[in-house]
């Protein structure tokens, strides 16, 4: 399983550190990356492993979080609703999302008991349908919450229904694991790039499982067109970047290059590769370290 | 290590079975892949593990193809001396090339001692320096090597200088990874799938690591240019498959599809995909499984 915990502390060093430790020490818990941003005044983290030490380690830095963050003088770019803002559970692999919609409920149900926060379970590990969005759950962030939360709609899944007095609340989900793919246009015409961004994206009738947005590089001189992909499967990198290709010849515009950003799962990039290869038959098992991965022990 | 061997049958399933059993059921060696191609008439598979048990199983597989294989009957597309045809160790991660030298010479006196095949060492493993190049050591195939095992510049490096009645002779070697990609051709023009060929290897001064002949497919109404990329880095499959692409286009054909054939690195499908998505500044590191095989103990 993966888990991509976000904290609301991007500045002060100590805390950063005091949060990172225990994700670094957990036996059986891998931390893939982190990273700090002091405008969004937010912690990332991307840690791997079996559920069991992966839950054991993001408890423990949760628990150094809600220690070290007082949410009332918390001020950042990036919405939110507590020092412990968001837990995501990502299945990789062997694991099911059934699976980790469990691993989430569990963990969900857990950390609101031992560490006093009330939690909304989110995306896939949702029990109410409205709540499936992120954006719905952290709606109007904190401050707003910290009026409503009595009301019926915003009850949360585990917890009493009120604000932890310094770490607010928490959204714990389980969701797909999301490719962050952005396509840089040789333009600095941003109404173009808005425009494919919405003749792609999934919400507008575009490509399943797409998400995307125009963004101005006005130090670079382009315009991006910023892509979440979160079914690789639906919609390959090679569509994607096709799509947006052919909707930038239409308008005159040519690709400049594009960005992954984050990590990305290896079949989302090998069938990139064979779709343009035009590999007949080809299979990620014939991908040495892919095999090498699957074996009892590492040769 | 790995070890590739190539055991001219690639149609009679029972003969088959009983040359993959061996390679199946060997404890601490691993069965990555194998395929059996009817027009070559050849198997190839691919095999993982410590060199003492991936020796043990191959020697095993080697006896079952000798027993199965008649080479006075055998007819196929692909170049072949022996029913055991070629035997390449190839380093692995932790292992050195002259490691590997080590083991195929080990292997070879072994072979052709238990097995009464001659054996010739190529590539990195040869003895003489006019052997490390594979096609002098095929050269004119089994029927010519018939003639002419018992002059000086053939005799084999171990074994007596007769070939084995029914089995041919087996050329054992060490090499780098070997990607085996295949381009087929929407025509039936084996003129222009051996010209192509020509283009692009660099005995003829093509691209650097790439060997490449035309063969035609009849059952499939196609013919081929069937490459060996031996530097992946120097001449990457993108670069090869445009190569191939570009020459066919000159003379008229399209490109029906393209095969890879065994066992790829990772690296050299990655590569592919940032090139025709345009990825700046893709690191490998970015992708998660890679990351998961570096870690101490998988998750």
């Amino acid at each position: 399983v993966e888990c991509v915990p976000n904290f609301s502390e991007g500045r002060r060093r100590e805390v950063i550190d005091s949060i990172i430790a225990p994700l670094r020490s957990q036996p059986g818990a891998h931390l893939l990356d982190w990273r700090a941003d002091p405008d969004h005044n937010r912690l990332v983290a991307t840690l791997v492993g079996s559920p069991g030490p992966v839950q054991e380690a993001v408890l423990r830095a949760a628990a150094a979080a809600i220690a070290g963050i007082d949410m009332r003088e918390h001020r950042g770019a990036h919405p939110r609703i507590g020092a412990v803002d968001v837990v995501p559970f990502v299945p990789l692999r062997s694991i099911a999302m059934a699976e980790c919609v469990e691993v989430a409920r569990g963990f969900g149900e857990r950390f609101s008991r031992e560490l006093k926060v009330p939690v909304y379970l989110y995306e896939e590990a949702a029990f109410l349908p409205e709540r499936r969005s992120l954006e719905k759950v952290r709606k109007g962030e904190l401050e707003t919450l910290a009026k409503e939360i009595g009301s019926r709609d915003r009850r949360p899944d585990y917890g009493e229904p009120r604000l932890h007095p310094t770490a607010g609340a928490t959204a714990v989900g389980a969701r797909a694991f999301l490719l962050a793919f952005n396509v840089n246009l040789d333009s600095t015409d941003i109404d173009a790039a808005r425009s494919i961004a919405r003749a792609i994206r999934a919400s507008s009738g575009g490509l399943p499982g797409v998400k995307a947005v125009g963004v101005d590089l006005a130090q670079r001189g382009l315009v991006q067109v910023s892509i979440n992909v979160t079914d690789p499967v639906a919609s390959p990198l090679a569509v994607v970047f096709e799509a947006v290709r052919e909707q930038a010849a239409r308008r005159g515009i040519a690709v400049a290059e594009s960005e992954l950003y984050g990590m990305a799962p290896a079949e989302a990039l090998l069938a990139a590769a064979a779709h343009y290869l035009k590999l007949a038959g080809f299979d990620a098992s014939q991908v040495l370290e892919l095999r090498l991965l699957d074996l009892p022990g590492k040769p």
